[in-house]
């Protein structure tokens, strides 16, 4: 045990706790950590049969140094590759992969290894939770988004025609490893995009860390040790949220703070990520979400003006407008957002703010507020 | 609340509780309760929208019914109809129905209703669990083998090209609605393989409710009170054992008593119902359960013939050869037995009994001893 603390600390590495009763579980954070992926692996679950599954992208740059891991640790497994993006978290890749990991035969005890981005996990984790109603998951998160988001929480699925993560389950995953090294490889626009939810945690709830963000954004960046400390200070303040509220019926919706109108972007634009992808439309929906504050009287001018220097700062898209092409009128955003699934009979939910670190759930927001807002910030 | 009391009894009117701390829930058990379908659900779920999900034939036959009284309680629904048939449980028809919900723009406290058998129940309750990663979901179970079995213990989900239910969630109803009088359109072949499982919960542990069905099956058949009694009794003992394992780590799997043959059965006539339906697969496991425990020395022969008598007089089929056509060989058996989740780690896990109501889960059974079993009950 003492060892283990050594070498954490030598190796820099954290672990945060999810506290969810008998489905609590580490998430560990750290350079180089997909090396040691078999030994975590089978030292939580011996002996067990595993699945991974990637896609194409992630597999070229990360899955040997993975296999490597797995074989080191006598772990037997199966990979199922998908084909990288959005459209990937679709009914048709469910059923593929389903069957993928019941061809491998797997036993109720042996496991499903996401090895990936938020779509390759969200993915997974569903097909986990399914497979005779509940196989055991891990995750090992590709992406900032990922490591910071979508792999902590539980919350698992995959889109429908009618919207994005409408079909899923709750499902905690039973280890998180994420590499912060990882991320070297990730694509400078995903860095970014992973970064706005970063951002997100210190606007929603702790001044303090955005301060900090804004001092350390660079290194962070640039792969110091702060990437660590940005990881698992997000992990941490994802965990505490989802451990006061894991089916999401309270506090949690706090975390979706420039998603409503994010989620309402993304579907303006068909997921199509060649114009925005997650990250962004969350960006420029935290900025929708204070200037919306800001017309409601809940804070001055200044607030606004401190959230878009540091995202604009960080080379984030600050307004609608920084989408290319052509967007639908603001009454088609405001049924986008109807149909989304915040929705509690007829009023709309939105997350508030009364400044940096203080956003609050507002349930009944007047539809015709919003419409006339997002007309505003429509005009070319 | 003393009215309705009133009303029960003078209705034949009996509530079995499911236990299960804040996910407890009733079953209600009685003649016409179809009719009182609106009022019920307004009780626990006021204002909330309906889809109901059903099949073609029992839509046939009962969907004005139900419809006429949620018209009449004034709750506002939307009816997808599935093709009746164990093939409708497939991702194709999950798709099509988690799609119809969304279309119908149900939000997180609408409920989905399943009005059908367990087909249109274990496909209901997936989609209910994963619409919106969980709608609320209703049971109004219109076959015996829904009414005492699949409605009863949160089981739900779909088939796949490598086996039955390999794909599906846990999730609870709020409500249980199961009318007994909507058994007399049921086919007898159906209301008996219903019955199979009825005689299970005292083969599996009630020898004084195996005794009694003895001497009043002809009652339960033909629609007297003994048929109330006989669902209330099959559900409190599903309902017990339920609560004292929800996630079927335990005890639960007695309810397999007749099951890992009778699953081997149904797959190896690729799961035709014109040759084997579900409750008659039970029935003939349920005596090679038997017939391999008296092999094993664990019960003697006029246990295996007390057990052969009464499903035959049922006019259960009660021997492989009762089964219609071709059958594979016993090694294929062994094969899809293995396959089948209840397999751990190679070890092969059956329900074996040491006397009527003496169920007990036997995880160490050695494969070849099936085998051999198996190619003497299959000789012609
Ligand atoms: N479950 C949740 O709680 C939750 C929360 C937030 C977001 N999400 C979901 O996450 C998804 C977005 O996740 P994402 O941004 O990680 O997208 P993603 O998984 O599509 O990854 C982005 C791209 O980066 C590539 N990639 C991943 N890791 C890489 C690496 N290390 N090096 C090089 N390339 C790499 C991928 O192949 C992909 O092309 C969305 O579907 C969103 O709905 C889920
Ligand atoms: N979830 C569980 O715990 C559980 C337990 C046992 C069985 N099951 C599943 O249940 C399914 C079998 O259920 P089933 O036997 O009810 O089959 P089913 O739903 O296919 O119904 C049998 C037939 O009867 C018709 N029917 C239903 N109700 C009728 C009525 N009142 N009048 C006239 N016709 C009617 C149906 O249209 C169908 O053709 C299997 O898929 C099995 O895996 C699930
Ligand atoms: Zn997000
Ligand atoms: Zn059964």
């Amino acid at each position: 045990m003492a060892d283990t603390l050594v070498a954490e600390q030598a190796a820099n590495r954290t672990t945060v706790q999810v506290d969810l009763g008998s489905r609590s579980y580490p998430i560990k954070i750290g350079r180089s950590l997909l090396a040691e992926a078999g030994a975590e692996i089978a030292n939580v679950l011996p002996g067990a049969r595993l699945a991974v599954v990637t896609d194409e992208t992630v597999a070229r740059f990360h899955l040997d140094a993975l296999r490597t891991s797995l074989d080191a640790a006598s772990l037997d497994h199966t990979v199922i590759t998908v084909p990288p993006g959005e459209s990937t978290k679709c009914y048709a890749e469910f059923e593929r992969v389903c069957d993928e990991v019941l061809a491998a035969r797997l036993e109720r005890g042996d496991a499903v290894v996401a090895l990936g981005g938020g779509v390759v996990g969200d993915l997974t984790g569903y097909v986990a939770a399914s497979v005779r109603r509940g196989m055991v998951f891990v995750q090992l998160p590709t992406t900032l988004l990922a490591q910071v988001d979508s792999s902590v929480g539980g919350k698992t699925g995959i889109n429908s025609r009618h919207g994005k993560n409408l079909i899923g389950a709750f499902h905690q995953p039973a280890l998180v490893l994420a590499d912060t090294g990882i991320l070297d490889t990730l694509p400078m626009r995903d860095f970014r995009a992973g970064y706005a939810e970063v951002v997100k945690y210190g606007l929603l709830g702790d001044a303090a860390f955005f301060a900090w963000l804004e001092d350390n954004w660079q290194a962070i960046f640039s792969g110091g040790p702060e990437r660590e400390e940005a990881v698992a200070r997000s992990c941490q303040a994802k965990a505490d949220v989802v451990a006061a509220d894991e089916l999401e019926s309270g506090r949690r919706a706090l975390l979706n703070l420039g998603h409503t109108f994010g989620h309402a972007l993304e579907a303006a634009v068909s997921y199509e990520t060649s114009r925005l992808v997650h990250g962004e439309g969350v960006s420029i929906g935290m900025m929708l979400a204070h200037e919306f504050s800001e017309r409601l009287g809940l804070i001055g001018p200044e607030t606004v003006e401190r959230v878009h220097k540091h995202l604009s700062d960080a080379g984030l898209p600050v307004k609608i407008q920084d989408i290319p092409g052509q967007l639908p009128p603001a009454e088609t955003f405001l049924d986008i957002i109807a149909q989304d699934k915040k929705v509690t009979r007829g009023a709309l939910t939105f997350i508030l703010t009364r400044g940096i670190g203080e956003a609050f759930v507002e349930k009944g927001v007047e539809p015709a507020l919003v419409t006339d807002f997002l007309k505003e910030k429509l005009v070319p």
